[in-house]
């Protein structure tokens, strides 16, 4: 049993603010990446950190567990109590973080870390061995100078590799890499040219790694930009996607979903109008929605969030332009409009709100009120670390 | 016993990233906004928002309770768990929230709303009378534009006030202010000028009301920018004040505090090194910090944090420059420091960061690990809705 019915049973019972979860559209997005990863041949391995629930997870791989990517060691032990037990933690991992994982690993677990330091994977394996257990090990590519990783043609990635399979405590497994650039391209053609490099990278590296004599079992990338744009995987093993599962305000306007894919919002209710500075005020502000301002040098600037009727409705011309800690300011895009957004919002009137980023937003929730064909639900989500 | 001890007992012992906050500058700060709300003569109504901890707001009444101001039902429920029992909700209030509130009335809350128009008024009366509870009323004053409320002048001040007063359900207590505007402002000159603007709207609203013939016993304003500043309180009975508690990077651009006065601090670890971008990565992302960026345009733009050691000293010139959901950037500022940045800071380092702005930043976080005099101790906070 992972769904608990919501005792209140309706949209109308929920207090705001809140977040919502659009059911129909969570399926056609997780089916659309599955059919895109069938496709190429590649294993998903999604990354839970957008949604951080389980009721999610399963979702992807037709109620039943499979790879995970997680970014915290709390959603490691959270997915792995429900079964879930072949995981990536992929942020860098430290010697200091092993004791807290090697309990998972004694439970059970397949534990993935990533690194792009030789000391430090030698003070991984040797803390590894104070604990008595075994992990696998993948050396981080950075394919666009986004973040971390060694690139593709450092001779280091060979060294490090070598470096590990001599080592008892850990297993080298392959090579991963996250174009996080790909955030920075806009439409399909450049999200074209941005995967090829992405799968590029880490195929190259792969390729390196082989040349030496040492297995590479392991060929991971992804994003959800690239991956929904990407035309050859040939080389790669696994695809690492996470916001595709929600989509956002942010992916919209890079071209990868519209706004009818978008499956997360914010429940929230008019509590002020504001007519002498043009702003409806709603209780829905910087916590409720996040400050992330994603869109803020986007193709459409949506602010903090697009609003919507409260049935779902997108409301063209009408933002939210700013968030105190839990005030939301809706302004109508073109002043001529403001007059009748406060005739037809009233005090009091329901409206949702799409997320600029839905890993930032969906942060903020205990958990997602969620319309599924037999009325609603309330799935957990786990938060902190 | 409000306290519970840290089982791990030591800043060494704790895992990150983790919200630390210093006891001494808490009670520092405490102590500095007790001095000025006795020297003005007036009540001291924080806004407990900025901490969500009944151990915090305690140590302003001298380890008692006393009257609050919230953001939240579920703070006010929190906090009235704990015999905090004058309670102040300082986002207007709607009739769908009566319920909820009503539940907190009949147990014994003595609670107050705001709102700033006529007929939402009417309808929470309406709704109070169902429920068969009582509550309190304060009109809402826009002092500089900031956000909610009407203009001093505003006659529908009063004609709500009337209105209020001739309802049985529901008892007119006055009005409140909150120049959040202040934080446009820079330095003790342009905040004194503020501060006297604020004091002045909700002042002349209140001679208003008594023009008129009624009462206005409670009169109320606050933010820490113009309380820091303040020259002149006369006729004004209450003060709300929230992030001088904790302070943080915008207040210390503003010129309320000094750097050592923040109390909030993120713990964190160098996960890796990336010389050729000269980035420095840590476990503390946009979800740690929040997104929050406050600081970027004020005099110093502190990326999304200031960098200290371990043991929290400021490390000049090294800022978080950029974040991702768990993976912070740490940059030097010239570009000239960052080999030194790398020397200092092994993979494994732990450092600390300070906030833009403590409300979002602690609001990601079920707890705070408090150093005090007697050791590590572990605060809870109430966060969501």
């Amino acid at each position: 049993m992972h769904n608990s019915a919501n005792p209140s049973g309706s949209l109308s019972a929920l207090t705001t603010p809140c977040l919502l979860l659009d059911e129909a559209r969570l399926q056609r997005n997780i089916d659309r990446m599955n059919v895109r990863a069938d496709m190429f041949g590649v294993q998903l391995r999604p990354h839970v950190k957008t949604a951080k629930s389980t009721q999610v997870a399963r979702r992807i791989f037709g109620d039943a567990t499979g790879p995970i990517t997680v970014s915290t060691l709390r959603e490691a032990e959270y997915f792995f109590a429900d079964g879930f037990d072949d995981i990536l933690y992929a942020v860098s991992m430290v010697p200091a973080k092993v004791a807290r994982a090697a309990a998972l690993a004694r439970a059970g677990a397949r534990l993935r870390f990533v690194t792009d330091d030789m000391a430090n994977a030698q003070a991984i394996a040797a803390a590894a061995e104070r604990e008595g257990v075994h992990f696998e090990m993948l050396v981080e590519i950075d394919a666009d100078g986004h973040r971390a990783g060694l690139r593709p043609d450092d001779s280091r990635i060979v060294d490090i590799a070598r470096s590990l399979q001599s080592t008892p405590q850990l297993r080298f497994a392959g090579v991963m890499t996250h174009a996080g650039a790909s955030y920075d391209c806009v439409g399909a053609a450049a999200l074209r040219v941005h995967a090829r490099l992405e799968r590029d990278a880490v195929v190259h590296a792969a390729q390196a790694l082989r040349d030496a004599g040492l297995a590479c079992e392991c060929v991971s990338l992804g994003s959800t930009p690239t991956l929904t744009f990407v035309e050859d995987l040939s080389g790669v093993t696994e695809a690492r996607v996470g916001v595709y599962v929600f989509n956002d305000l942010v992916q919209s306007n890079l071209g990868v979903c519209r706004l009818d894919d978008i499956a997360l919002s914010v429940l929230t209710t008019v509590v002020s109008h504001k007519r002498d500075t043009g702003r409806l005020i709603v209780d829905a502000g910087g916590l409720a929605l996040s400050k992330d301002h994603g869109t803020a040098r986007q193709a459409i600037d949506y602010g903090y969030g697009q609003v919507c009727s409260e049935d779902g409705h997108v409301l063209p011309g009408l933002r939210v332009c700013e968030v105190n800690q839990e005030h939301g300011l809706i302004a109508a895009v073109a002043d001529t409009d403001a007059a009748a957004m406060f005739d037809a919002l009233p005090i009091g009137t329901r409206l949702r709100l799409l997320p600029n980023h839905a890993c930032m937003t969906a942060a903020a929730y205990e958990s997602y009120h969620v319309d599924t064909a037999c009325g609603w639900e309330q799935w957990p989500r786990c938060n902190g670390w």
